[in-house]
Formats: C-alpha cells, sequence, structure tokens
C-alpha cells in the first residue's frame, strides 16, 4: 500500500502515465514538468509534486527522461505485480468489461466472472466461463484475490459486497450507483457514470 | 458552469446525493454533518465545507433536514435542468452505456448513438437506432448537444474527440484508456476502468 500519497495525486498518476506513454521519440528523450502540466491543464508544481512520490528525479533545465519517468510511474502504480481479480455480474457492462483488455497493463488479471442468473452461468463472456455466485467464496480463495469488480444491479450491490468483504475481499471497484457502508479495513471505489456526466454537465 | 467550487468538492456531491438517497424516514428528518462524514468515511470539516457550496444550510445541534439536503445537491447538480448528450461508439461497452438507465435521475438524455461500423449503424442498442458517425454534425446541431459520451477503441479516440469539438460539444466523458489533447474551452472527463483498479490496488 503507498500510504505516503495522497488519493487525489494517486489519482493523477494513471494520467501521466497515459499521457507519457502517448509520446513517442520523436517528442525527445526528455520531458518536462512545465510540458506535463501544459499538456494536462494542470499546475506545474502540482506534476512536480506527484511525480516526486515515485522515484523518478526530473534533472534541472532538463526535465525527466521520458522512458525512466513511465518505468518509475508502472514500478509505483504496481504494473508489474501481477494481482487477481474477480468480477461479480455478467450483465452487459459486466461483458463489456470483461471482453476489455485494458487490465493487463496495470498488472491485473480478472480470473473469473459470477453471476447469479442461472440462464448467464455457465455461458463464456469476454472468454471466461461464468460461474454461480455460490462459488465465490472457493473461487476467491483459489486465486487468492483481493479485489473485486461489481457490476451488478443497484439493489443487489450492497448484499454482493457483503459476501465479498466476508471472504476476504479488500478493495472493490462498484459500478452501481448506489452508496455502499463498508468495513474499516476495505476499501470501495465507485465508478458512478451519470454522476460523472453530471460533474461534467456542471463544468462546462 | 459552478465556477466556485473545486473539482475534488463537485466530485463528492454525487457521492453525499446516493448516501442521503439510501436512507429513509426511518433514519430519522435530521442528518448532521458527523454522521454524513462517519459513513462516507471522510473528515466532519470537509464535508461540512462541501455542503456548504449548495445552498443548504446545517442547524447548529440539530443537522441539516435530510429532504432539503436532497433538493439542494439535485439543484447545484443540476438534476432538475434537462440537458442532452450523444454517445460515440455503440460496442460492448457503449451498448451497456446506453441500455443504463440511470443518466434521467441527473437530468441527463442520452439523445442518440453512433458507430463507425456499417454493421452496427442501423441496428437497436438500448432502445436507440445506432446512426453512422457522418450523421453526427447534424444531430449534435438539431439537440443542441454540448455532451458526448465516447466508448470508441482507444486508436480511434483522439479523432472521435477533434470533430466533436469542431461540432460543438463542450464536455466528453472519455472511456478509452488514452490521453486526448483538448481546446482550452472544453473539458474532457476520463473514466479508465483499468486505471481505477490499478489506484484501488495501491490503496489496500
Amino acid at each position: 500500500m503507498n500510504k505516503d500519497i495522497p488519493e487525489i495525486s494517486l489519482q493523477r498518476l494513471p494520467v501521466y502515465l497515459n499521457y507519457l506513454r502517448s509520446l513517442t521519440d520523436e517528442d525527445g528523450k526528455y520531458i518536462s514538468s512545465g510540458a506535463i502540466a501544459s499538456a494536462l491543464k494542470l499546475g506545474e508544481v502540482l506534476v512536480r509534486k506527484d511525480l516526486a512520490y515515485t522515484s523518478s528525479a526530473g534533472r534541472p533545465k532538463v526535465g525527466y527522461v521520458r522512458t525512466e519517468l513511465i518505468a518509475a510511474l508502472e514500478e509505483y502504480l504496481g504494473c508489474n505485480d501481477i494481482k487477481n481479480a474477480i468480477l461479480v455480474g455478467a450483465g452487459g457492462l459486466g461483458s463489456a468489461l470483461l471482453a476489455y483488455g485494458g487490465f493487463g497493463k496495470y498488472g491485473i488479471q480478472v480470473v473469473e466472472a459470477y453471476d447469479s442468473d442461472p440462464e448467464k452461468v455457465g455461458s463464456v463472456v469476454g472468454g471466461k466461463h461464468v460461474l454461480s455466485v455460490s462459488d465465490i467464496p472457493n473461487g476467491i480463495k483459489q486465486h487468492n484475490a483481493k479485489l473485486a469488480v461489481v457490476a451488478v444491479p443497484a439493489q443487489a450491490a450492497q448484499a454482493v459486497c457483503d459476501m465479498l468483504f466476508n471472504c476476504g475481499i479488500k478493495g472493490i471497484l462498484n459500478f452501481a450507483p448506489v452508496f455502499i457502508t463498508s468495513p474499516e479495513n476495505v476499501v470501495v471505489r465507485n465508478i458512478d457514470v451519470a454522476a460523472n456526466l453530471a460533474i461534467l454537465a456542471s463544468m462546462i
């Protein structure tokens, strides 16, 4: 756990990483904090502070070696450590998430998918056999999964999360647009798509 | 535009709203900032500051009237103003987003969906006829849409966003896990699912 970094800074690290990965050798070997700040519409001091949480150090008047900064961000974000996650809810959104191949670049493997609908159990979604929710405790144990993605309907989300907490899940990425009550020692991150669109509408 | 509120506070307002909506009459007429803070694992002073951006005022030793606070948050987030949005990319994720009914509670209507795949154009996804991307300029004009949801593959995202900016879109919710270059006067919010899972992994 990266205890030393504020969540708000941690949230920006993948943004820096995506930006740096979008550059090519033609953009040069070095990149300055000012250039990063300008591209991302952030303050330069803030960028420098955020990046200081990683092990990378910019060089005065030159900036960061781009490839080194990418490596430092990847190291900090644990991209090189394989972590197993499970997914609960193989409906439209869950299926789309399973089919999405982007988790690997952060070292995350979605190892199993579960659904409560008997018609979905046994089907193959995104290359995964969908298992019954009753298999969750075994699956978590077998794969030593600490992470779960929850893409179930809002009214089912709290019960599903409670079950996951009881089975030892420490972090949940919850897509259901409801407030989830959680124990002290776990983290729930909510991706509320409608709320994000509402926030966006408030910003334009 | 809510110019006076920091983005980090704005981001928490839907979280408060979801929490308050999860309570019932049995939880009482009033709710204190301390109770909200405790449920959401936030600091009480921060909660009070955030809520002060809305028009609601807590009463000393009593707290907020829950229904009034909900109404104030809904008002601030523009839930009662109808805003039109379009969606580009009717693949797995785009289809799931179209089928998702949660936008309405924030006053947002996803009025049209577009895709570049001729096989998808003309099909019905989430109750919407999928149109060709060449129809985007007309659609934006006709519906006076200022918001767009982009759920296209990473390699297509920048070109799609550029087109949307040119057509007058002011805010984009981008699901493609790439950095999007954008003009000064627009806002791009990224929902990078894998990055969120990586952040979660760093927090547990």
